[in-house]
Formats: structure tokens, sequence, C-alpha cells
């Protein structure tokens, strides 16, 4: 077996058997294949596809290329939320505490991301003293007290995914369904959780263009997941307008602690609400609209933000230093009529480029820098009225950019569908 | 402009502009793009293709990636002639003299290859004191003098194309046709000849399977050869069995003479004699039987003969030095019929195996080595009758192998036809 061999049988668009993939994968990780080969056969599979048998195969293989979490000390169901990236999601700040304070187990170690703003570990990490660097042991022992953990990614989790990723960002091999599939579930199998859910983005900006791709993606990540005896619960979502009204980390915990005490934006409570009912319906053994009921019960009750307090006091965080930049800039419309599209991957690299997010993963994040809407799709803008507020540092952002990002007509369009499907 | 637009753009099946050809192919070239950039692109190529406009651009940006050489000082007309690579492949030793006996010019620089045997340049190194390295000054010397040089490459040609061959042999890109035909034709026109012939195998064991593909590798070639107003003939030709009977380099370098000597086999002087009557027709407005004419004239009364040998003294060989190994071994038949099909490729591994040809650049050649068949496709064997001798030295050959290149039934299949298309 050689990998030219494997690449020249995918190239002919035939199905790799396990030990072709494993040969592939482990061949790769110990260096005896190379980055031009690797590259290579990734393009063959982004253009010839694989079947769902070999998305599983390479799913385990590079699953099992590393350390694999155990978490069978703590009791109860555990619960792991992954988003193929939003902007402006701050769904797993609001759901983790909400889950736990009705006793789901949430157990999340997340690695460092790339993108618009940080990730949920980043988010955490701008309140002062918050710490993510915690060992397995300690991280179990506060699971089992306060039923929630998130620290960032200790060990070595699926070091061929990582691999094999920073290759892909590099070599236009991002795009594929089955390397997505067996990318992300590859991790959060590592990680150890009874249950997934996986909240998949769909639109011009998301990493899914079209409502089809998105479903093929979710169909097959609950296929990897039922194989493995863990259910796997995808949310199919559009990303036409960023998740809440603020984009950027100090502002969307900020959002997310409003929202956890009952605050919340319609849409971003859509979310939290649909993928936490599921969890708590089946948990409970409870119709959807009672396991509703119940939750809506928690923000209003102050237990959902009492269990983020909780979390934040156990990991060392003080809730009442929150950091927000005071360098504030209104942006105006410069017209009036009804907001019909917000570009949210733009306004995500402009928060990106004001400091909010990573470029490479040495970039440094600026916690207090982002921007914060005062208007969704369907509102009414007059002349002059805000659009938004920058919350700028040291660096600036272009204001024509910024009113781009707005498509605003004299007629109101039909405001699209947060939700498209569930796929469980 | 970046690589990972340019990959996005070909992943996605869009015709890339000349300034993106020119960047990938340029900033490969300079290593500002990786390997894993590029063959990331090269796989995207091969899946997705090419169009004519594009095939042509990659052709151009690599002929001028490095020299191309000024044979203007040459007076005639200069022909160039190349093989995708043909087991006993002795076309040129024949028709390079052949040609200049008639007064066309033969300025042949050629690169050292991989495969079954040498390239023209080892076979001829194999006549003892055969000088290959002479400075380009003196090459075109001795085309005005004698119409004929066959040199090995000096300076730079086509880099481009050098460190794009040397990744597509580890990556599975080989196998493409708007790849080959920039490579051979970048190679073609970076050596300056006026008329380019290219002999095009077709068939299991070459780089073209069917007789499509090396239909639509020929026509592109000839297209761009068309886009720099050189005429570009390509012979279509099968590769069901060796050309003539002989593989190696002094054995075909002795068959070579043999046909020069007007004793030539069938097959071998089918291929010689169309490629280079189209030429002595064409440069003498004459019709092709009268070309024919003249061409068998040159090989009945010695002066295609004359002209290698006057070839051999001008490059300080001499031509009754030319060893051939004592070490024969006679490979008889396991049973009798009729021969249906030779494997060419296999016995041209045998030949390299013996040491005929090269895995790596590095490897050295043995001259003296090889194999002469005894009998070709049509013909009837007895048992225990001659299939082909072994001339081996250092390394031996697997008697079994070497009889299983053999097919052998009861009943006589139609021939195959060796010509299969001219384009032109």
């Amino acid at each position: 077996m050689t990998i030219i061999d494997i690449i020249n049988k995918k190239r002919l668009k035939k199905e790799l058997t396990r030990e072709e993939i494993k040969f592939a994968v482990n061949g790769y990780l110990d260096s005896t294949i190379k980055d031009y080969q690797m590259s290579s056969l990734l393009m063959a599979i982004l253009l010839n596809g694989m079947t769902d048998r070999e998305t599983i195969d390479l799913t385990d293989i590079m699953l099992k290329s590393g350390d694999i979490i155990d978490l069978s000390k703590i009791d109860g169901i555990v619960v792991d939320k992954h988003s193929t990236g939003g902007v402006g999601d701050k769904v797993t700040l609001v759901l983790a505490p909400l889950l736990a304070s009705l006793g789901i187990k949430i157990a999340k170690m997340s690695g460092r991301g790339l993108g618009h703003t940080g990730g949920t570990i980043d988010k955490l990490e701008s309140i002062k003293g918050f710490n993510t660097k915690i060992s397995e042991d300690k991280f179990i022992e506060q699971v089992n007290n306060i039923n929630i953990a998130l620290v960032g990614q200790t060990g070595n989790l699926v070091p061929a995914d990582k691999k094999i990723y920073a290759l892909r960002d590099v070599t236009g091999t991002v795009e594929s369904i089955p390397l997505i599939a067996s990318s992300i579930m590859s991790k959060k199998l590592a990680s150890g959780a009874d249950i997934i859910m996986i909240d998949v983005k769909v639109g011009s900006g998301a990493l899914m263009k079209t409502l089809e791709d998105a479903k093929e993606l979710a169909r097959i990540m609950v296929k990897i997941g039922k194989s493995y005896r863990k259910p796997t619960i995808c949310l199919i979502t559009n990303m036409d307008e960023p998740l809440g009204y603020s984009i950027g980390n100090s502002l969307e915990v900020q959002e997310a602690i409003n929202t956890l005490k009952g605050n919340g934006p319609k849409d971003l409570l859509e979310v939290v609400m649909t993928l936490s009912s599921i969890i708590i319906g089946a948990v409970n053994k409870i119709s959807n609209s009672d396991a509703k009921d119940l939750l809506f019960k928690q923000l209003n009750n102050g237990e959902a933000y009492n269990k983020f307090v909780e979390l934040v006091q156990a990991q060392g965080g003080d809730i009442n230093k929150i950091a927000i930049s005071n360098k504030v800039y209104s942006i105006k419309s410069n017209k009036e009529g009804f907001i019909n599209h917000i570009d949210a991957l733009r306004l995500g690299e402009i928060a990106k480029n004001l400091g909010a997010g990573r470029n490479t993963l040495d970039d440094k994040i600026d916690y207090e820098v982002g921007l914060v809407l005062n208007k969704k799709v369907g509102d009414y803008v007059e002349k002059d009225e805000e659009l938004l507020k920058v919350y700028a540092k040291d660096k600036g952002a272009n204001v024509n950019e910024i009113i781009n990002c707005f498509r605003i007509d004299k007629e109101l369009e039909a405001v699209p569908k947060l939700i498209l499907d569930i796929v469980k």
C-alpha cells in the first residue's frame, strides 16, 4: 500500500477501505506521508466525495489518534454543544448554565478558534480572573459539584484532526462535507459527552452555503453519532444576520447575562430554547412545551443566572469585572427604510479587525471591543437613526463599510426563518 | 490574489485567468507558494480540467520560466521529436539521422528520463566515447556542419515544469491531459525547433489509457503548437507490444543501426516512415508516396546509416564499440499457440530491473543489459521455442514473470493496428 495508490483510487472516485484511510491518516500524523501528498488526497476527497462508511471510518481513525476524555466519573447525563461558526453566537454561554441549573451536566473542553470573535473560552476570559486552564481531575470534580465546567482543551485530543485541519485551512480543502463532519464529530466524540448538540449555520457567510448542504452535513453527523450510540441533535439555523445584538467578547458575555436574567433577544432565545427543550424533554420525559415552560421559569426566577455566577466563581472570575471599551461611536443610517438583510460575516470581520478575533493563533484578543446592533432584520430605520455602536480601542473601523452591511429597502421583505430544520 | 482563492476557483470548476495561473506557477517556483498548496491545485486541475485557453497560458508561463534556446543561427528547418514513453522505442535513433541525411536539421537537446530504459541520450552513451555534453555554440556549429546533433540538456530549460513535474510524480497528479500537454509542449517550445513531432503512446501500459484520451492530448498539443506558429504533428500509436524486438540501451542502438542499414523491423519502420514522410513531403513539396520512396532509398543506399556514423564521430563515439552483455539466457515458451498480446510495460520494468533504466536520477544505467524478443504479436510459437533472450549482468530476471508477459492462445486474434491516428 502506498499513498499514491490511495490518492489514485480516490482520484478515480473509488471507495477507500478502512485500512487505506488509516494508512493515510496515521502516516500523515507521523510525517511519513508528506503535506503535499495529504493535500492532494484531501482535494480528491473534496471533489469526489466519501461514502458514509468512509466518513465514519475517517472519524473513528482520527478520534483514536489521541486521547479520549473519560467522563464516566461524572454522575448524570453529560451534554456537549458545538456551533459551526456564527457571528454573535453566544448560545453556549446561555444554554450551558440554563441546562446545568436543571441538573444536566455540562463538561465542555473547547479549543481556541480562529475567526470573527473568540470561541466560548475566549469570551469567558473577558471576565476578570476567569481561569480556563484546569486539570482534568479538577474539571470532573467541578462538574460533579456544580454541574458545569467550561475549560480550555488539555491533553492531546484528536491530533490527526488538528494537523489535517491546519493543512485544509491553507490548501482550499475546507469545504468538504465528509471532512467537516469527521473533523467536528471526532472532536466531539473525544470530548466524552453522552449527548452532542450541533448548531449548523447556513447562509452565504457560513461554511454551509445551502440548506441542502447543511442538511447533508447534519445527516452524516447524526449517523456518525449513532454509530457510537451517542444521541446527536443538529439544529440548522440561518446566518442571515448576527445572532442577538452584540458581537465581541465582553459585549457577548453581557448579552448572555441579560438573556440568563430573562431579558434576551428573540432570536438568541429561540435557538437556546429549541436546543435545550429537546434535551430537557427527553431527559425528564416531558412534552416539549412543558420543557419550555420549565426552562423559561429558570430564566425568570434567576436560577439560570445564578448557575452562571456559580460557574464564574468556581473558575475564579469576578462577575462584576467585565470591561467594555468606553471609546464608543454611533453609526447612523444614511437613509430610511426596512432592513432586509444584515451581512453577518462582514460585521464579524469588522469586529475581528477591531481586535475581537484572531487571524492567527498567536494573535491577542482585545476583549473590550466589538459591535452592538441597534436594529435587526425586519426593523424600520429612520434616516440618521443609529444602526449600531462601535466599541473600539486601538484600531478603527470604516463607517461606509459598516453601513454597507445593511440592506435597507422601501418594502419589507419576508423575514427569513431562523431555525430551518432539526435533524436527530 | 491569494493561492487559496485560486485553488477555490478551480475547485469550483471556474476558468482561471492568465494572471492567476502566472501567480500560481511563479509563486511555486520561488517557493512563496508551498508544495502542499500546489498539489491541491494540481488535483483540482486534474479533476475539474482546464480550458484550451488555460492550458495554452499554462504552457506559455512555464515556457517563460527559464531559458529558451535560440536556434535562429541554424540554416534550414529544424525538427524535434518526442515520445510520451514507449518500451523499445528507438524511433529517434533512426528518424533523426534519416531526416538529417535529406537536409533536415535535427537539433535535439534531451533531458535524462526515468523509466524502462534510458532516454535517447542514455542510449547513445552506450556507444563508447559518445559525448552528450556539448556547449550550445558547438551544438549549433555541429548542426550547421552535419545537420544533426543529439545532446544532453544544458542551461535552465522550463524550471517550472521540472519542479511541478517532480511534485505531480509523488502526489497522484500525473494523469491530467492539460498538465501533460503543457509539460511536453513547454519543453518542446523551449528547445527552439521549427517543427515538433510527438509520438503519443496509447494502451493499458501507456500514460494515455484510451484512444479518446490520446486524441484529446494530441488535439490540445497541436493547438498549443499552432499558437506559436510551430507546426506540430502527433502520431497516436499502440503500445500493445514493445516497438521492434530489442529493449535496453546497447541492444536498441544495435537495432536502430540495423534499421538504418535497411534491415529494420516492420513496426519500427512504420512509425519512422509515417513521421518522416510527413516532414519530407511537406518540406520538399512532394507526395507522401514519393517521400517514402526517397526515404527508403536513403536506408538502402547507406546514406542514413552514414549520417548516423557521422553523428557518432562528430560527438567522439566509436561506432565499433557498443558493448552487449555476454551473459545471455534464452526464455522458452511453456506452451504452443498464437501470441495475442505482449505486456510491453512489464517487459520494460523487467529490463529496468536488469539495470537498463533508472528508478531515481542518481541510478547508474547498465548499457549492456536488456531483452531481445524472438516473437512478436501475431506470431506462432511452439512449446519450448524461444520467446526472448535476456542479456543480464549483475541482476537477474524471473523466468515466470517474463513468460507471463506473453498471452498465448490457440486462436489468433486480429493483430491490432500500430498507428491509430495522425493529428496535425
